[in-house]
C-alpha cells in the first residue's frame, strides 16, 4: 500500500472510532485495532492524537461534500427535487456531524478552528456555485440560502431533531425556490 | 452548607473545568481540586462522571438564560438597543457554548439529548415571550427570529467567528425591527 493510501485508510478508520464513541472515549488502542496497525505505525503517520483529530475533522467535511456532490449528479439540471434529497443526506449525516462538532468545540482544537472554518466556507461556496450553475442564476442570489441551510443542518445535527428540521428546511426551500423563480421571471422580462 | 447549595457549588466548579479543558481532558481529580472535595464526597452527590456532565449542560444553559434576562432589565421597554447587547452577551458566551456543544454532541450524551433540547426550546420561548411583551407584539410574530438568532449564535460559537456573526446578526435584527415596526403600523391603522 502506498503511504498516502495507507494514511488515508488509517484516517478513515480513526474517524469511525471517533464517530462511534466520541472523542473522550476513544483511545490509541481503539485506533490501532480499527486500522489494524500497531502504535508505532500509527505514530509514524501522525505526530499525536491531536493531529489524528484534525485530520479526521477535515476528512469528515470532505466526505460530506463528496456525498452531496455525488447526489447532485443523479438529478436533472434545474430540478428542485434535489432539495429533499440534500436535506435527507444532511440529516442522515447527523451522527458524523456531531463528531465534527465535538472536535471543533474542543479547547484542544482551538488553534485549528479558524483554518477549518475557512475550509468549511470554501465548501459552502463550491456547493452554492454548483447550485447557481444548475439553476442558472447568480451565486449572490442564493449565497444566503446556502448559508442558512448549512447553519440549520449544523444545529439540527447537534440536537438530532428531524421533525423540527423538516419544518425549518421546508420554509427555507420555499423561499429559495421563489427567489430563483422570481429572478428568472424578472430576467425574462428584461430580455 | 446545605446539600443543595453544596451540590450547586460543585456543579459550577465542574462546569468551569469542562469549559477550560474540554470533556476529554477533564478528570475526576480536576473536579475534586476545583470544588475542593474528595472523590467520595463528589460521588455522594453524583452517580457518575456522566451525571456531572448532564448537570453541567443544564447549568450552562440556565446561566446563559439568566445572563440574558439580567441584561434585559437594564433597558427601557421597547428599546431596540437591546439587540447589540444581547448579541455581545451571546458571542462572549462562545467558550462556554462550545463546551455545551461538546457535551451534547457526545455519544455518551445520546439518552439526554432530547430532554435537554426540550429545555432549550422552552428557554427560547421564555426569551421570545419576554421580547414580545417588551415590544408589545404577538410572540408568533417574532418566534422565527428568536429561533434564527439562537441557531446562529450556536453556529458562531462553534466556529468563533465574530466578524461573520456581526454581519448575519445585523441582517436578522434589521428584519426583526422591521417586522415589529410594520406590525405596529398596521395595527394602528386598524384601530
Amino acid at each position: 500500500m502506498k503511504q498516502t493510501i495507507k494514511k488515508n485508510y488509517i484516517i478513515e478508520k480513526c474517524y469511525e472510532c471517533f464517530v462511534k464513541n466520541g472523542i473522550e472515549n476513544t483511545t490509541t488502542r481503539d485506533f490501532c485495532a480499527a486500522a489494524d496497525v500497531n502504535a508505532n505505525t500509527l505514530y509514524y503517520y501522525f505526530d499525536s492524537k491531536n493531529e489524528i483529530l484534525v485530520e479526521c475533522v477535515n476528512y469528515g467535511y470532505m466526505q460530506l461534500e463528496s456525498t452531496l456532490f455525488d447526489a447532485l449528479k443523479e438529478f436533472d439540471k434545474s430540478s428542485f427535487d434535489i432539495f429533499p434529497r440534500l436535506t435527507k443526506i444532511g440529516l442522515d449525516y447527523a451522527p458524523k456531524m456531531r463528531f465534527l462538532h465535538q472536535a471543533v468545540s474542543s479547547p484542544a482544537y482551538e488553534e485549528y478552528r479558524e483554518d477549518q472554518f475557512k475550509k468549511v466556507n470554501a465548501f459552502y461556496d463550491r456547493l452554492g456555485m454548483e447550485l447557481a450553475e444548475r439553476f442558472d442564476c447568480p451565486y449572490e442570489l442564493i449565497k444566503d440560502y446556502i448559508y442558512e441551510i448549512m447553519t440549520l443542518l449544523s444545529y439540527f445535527s447537534l440536537w438530532g431533531s428531524r421533525d423540527m428540521a423538516a419544518i425549518q428546511f421546508n420554509r427555507i426551500f420555499i423561499d429559495f425556490k421563489n427567489a430563483i423563480t422570481n429572478y428568472r421571471e424578472i430576467r425574462s422580462l428584461m430580455e
